[in-house]
């Protein structure tokens, strides 16, 4: 039996997780980026107009006498014509400067007369109100580097600047298997000595937190060889979660079936409460988790060692980790690490009543899980825990 | 032109928001419940073992004589024979409790010996290892109230309690429309005068963020008539998006076509930077906002004021406000309030460069907005500042 430290440790030692795929910009928001982007042009690729007003050359230009409105240019049209000293052309804002102009004056800022023809200007700076070509990226520069979170207004930039596709650090694929003769379907009649399923569908949950669905979840009636025929099934996987049959009981033959696919254990067992019996190991490229049956039990591994694990492939950070006080004491027993489940209220931290595995009920009010350390037995009101967001 | 507080009470007290729908419990992961949720049966439904051991009669038991193994029972089975005084059964976890025994001992407890048929049991206390019927949820107590957020664990728990659909506040239909005769499809290429289009990029992944994706985007190209048909096409959707033509340039007819649409204008212009142009309106259960064509003010309206608008629908909250300390002096204009891009970093939030409303670059760096008050001018290195999280 390994503790907490070695088991994350063991996890992030073993992953193999080299994932890059090319994704359509459209469908890359929230990756990380696993290439620099480099940009195809200058942004903006024209010298444009930053304001609606007057476009003129203050070069040409005497400081005082008013200019002939001469024309109109707004956004998305072009303008050949090469423009007079004193004349002056309307102009809207990210339309493009016509040659020979040098300065925008605002419209807020200048009066019309002469049948609206012409205009007279205040004072005014030569350069003024112009978004000069490449002042926001220049070509061939780095747009954005590699490991950059693409957020909504990332995608609006690299949108911006013409790409199309990026590269990033894929999501796993995942399979889940779920074992277990006493499980129903929810929604179903209860009948006697059976239970509900519910690792499925909260470890979907869990998964659809991390924008990632599962490529295959499996149904095995407590069979050893169906478990075997499964596991061998979906050893493609980049991450295999197995729950239930992990225990020492003697209808736990999880680890046995895994161990027969050949899968290479690297630990089972943690000094941890809830999830002793979490198993990991691996099969060429695949990562198999094998969690306890128990659905809190189930959740608290996920949560603290399969998300971490996901975050690998994806280089990202998924839930906040927090130092929080706690909200009252609490007494463990030393030996086990605890992750109990909490809820955050004015700065502090309160574990919440129903700690027991079994007890959904207390997980479902959550919003953190709380870690207490293994060597300790006593905490004291106000203390700072390790507190792991979960929402 | 109305205050940046003023705008969002207008929209806050405007919105028509009450759909709620009915979901598989597959499908609800991340709803707010918008029912109480009673519980069908007792969870569990019957008195079941906590460990892997032996159950017995602690009530028709000395303390000290040896038990015989008279069976087996396993989660998902069902033992119709009562226990007689002295007998055992073997039991795994989760397995139902026999009729006649009241305590289960952990079988690390135990000695098993005589053709291994007979144990000897140490120091127990009568019921333990024992979750009682109805010990997490009793028949029709509340087991989720209305409100309540529908994490992972809540799912699980629901499920484990044999729920298998809820209602929860729905998601808005938001339909998107992009204005603007200059604009370009990324990976297209670059003409002189044109940009590449990216809020429909842009507001598609800020979406995303929250879980939606829109029912319908339309571009139109700044022909009035056009863009009247697309508005009165849209007008089923609960939240109507359109970009650019907003501002009051000769050609931005957004907020005349509106008007001829019959949506009641609400507020148009707003004293901030980026974003004046910004304007909110509704027709009949349409709220209907209009965003400047300019991306980066483009997005801090969405952030700033679609995202909250989306809350009251869905009834979550879904990026952090903080107060944090400035990392630099920073000196604004009286008059307006201020949105700048910014980043967080050991505890301070630095105003990134590059605010000009056209520069998404610093944008695609920014974890937050900062929010600067309309009346102050000078704010002071360490002062706190509102700061909206954007990721």
């Amino acid at each position: 039996m390994i503790d907490v430290r070695e088991a994350k440790n063991l996890i992030k030692d073993n992953l193999i997780c080299e994932r890059i795929v090319s994704l359509p910009l459209s469908e890359a928001c929230g990756f990380i980026l696993a290439e620099r982007v480099l940009a195809a042009f200058d942004t903006p690729s024209f010298d444009q107009s930053a304001m609606d007003g007057y476009a003129f050359s203050h070069e040409n230009w005497d400081g005082k006498t008013e200019l002939t409105i001469a024309g109109e240019v707004r956004a998305g049209t072009y303008t050949p014509d090469l423009l007079k000293p004193m004349q002056t052309v309307r102009i809207f804002t990210g339309a493009p400067i016509p040659a020979g102009a040098d300065t925008v004056v605002m419209q807020e800022n200048v009066t019309v007369f002469g049948k609206a023809n012409r205009i007279n200007i205040g004072q005014i700076t030569k350069g003024s109100n112009i978004r000069l070509r490449g002042s926001q990226t220049r070509k061939s520069e780095v747009a954005l580097k590699e490991g950059k979170l693409l957020s909504a207004p990332a995608i609006s930039f690299l949108a911006g600047i013409g790409i199309d596709k990026v590269r990033v650090y894929a999501k796993p694929h995942i399979s889940i298997i779920i074992t277990g003769k006493e499980l129903l379907k929810p929604g179903s009649t209860i009948s006697f000595g059976k239970i509900f399923e519910s690792n499925s569908l909260g470890i979907t949950a869990a998964l659809m937190q991390l924008n990632i669905s599962p490529v295959s979840i499996d149904f095995i009636d407590d069979i050893e060889e169906e478990l075997i025929r499964a596991i061998k099934n979906r050893m493609g996987a980049d991450i295999l979660i197995v729950t239930g049959g992990i225990s020492e009981g003697n209808y736990d033959f999880t680890a046995e079936a895994l161990n027969k696919c050949s899968v290479e254990k690297l630990f089972h067992r943690v000094k941890q409460k809830p999830g002793k019996p979490f198993y990991f190991g691996k099969y060429l490229q695949t990562a198999v988790f094998a969690l306890p049956g128990n659905p809190a039990a189930a959740l608290t591994c996920f949560y603290e060692y399969i998300v971490p694990a996901i975050g690998y492939f994806t280089r990202k950070e998924y839930f906040q980790k927090l130092k929080i006080p706690l909200a009252d004491d609490y007494k463990k027993k030393v030996g086990l690490t605890y992750f109990l489940k909490g809820k955050i209220s004015s700065g502090t931290v309160t574990v919440l009543s129903g700690q027991e595995s079994y007890m959904m009920n207390s997980f479902a009010m959550a919003d953190c899980l709380i870690q207490l350390d293994e060597e300790k037995e006593q905490y004291i009101k106000g203390e700072l825990v390790d507190v792991l967001m979960i929402i």
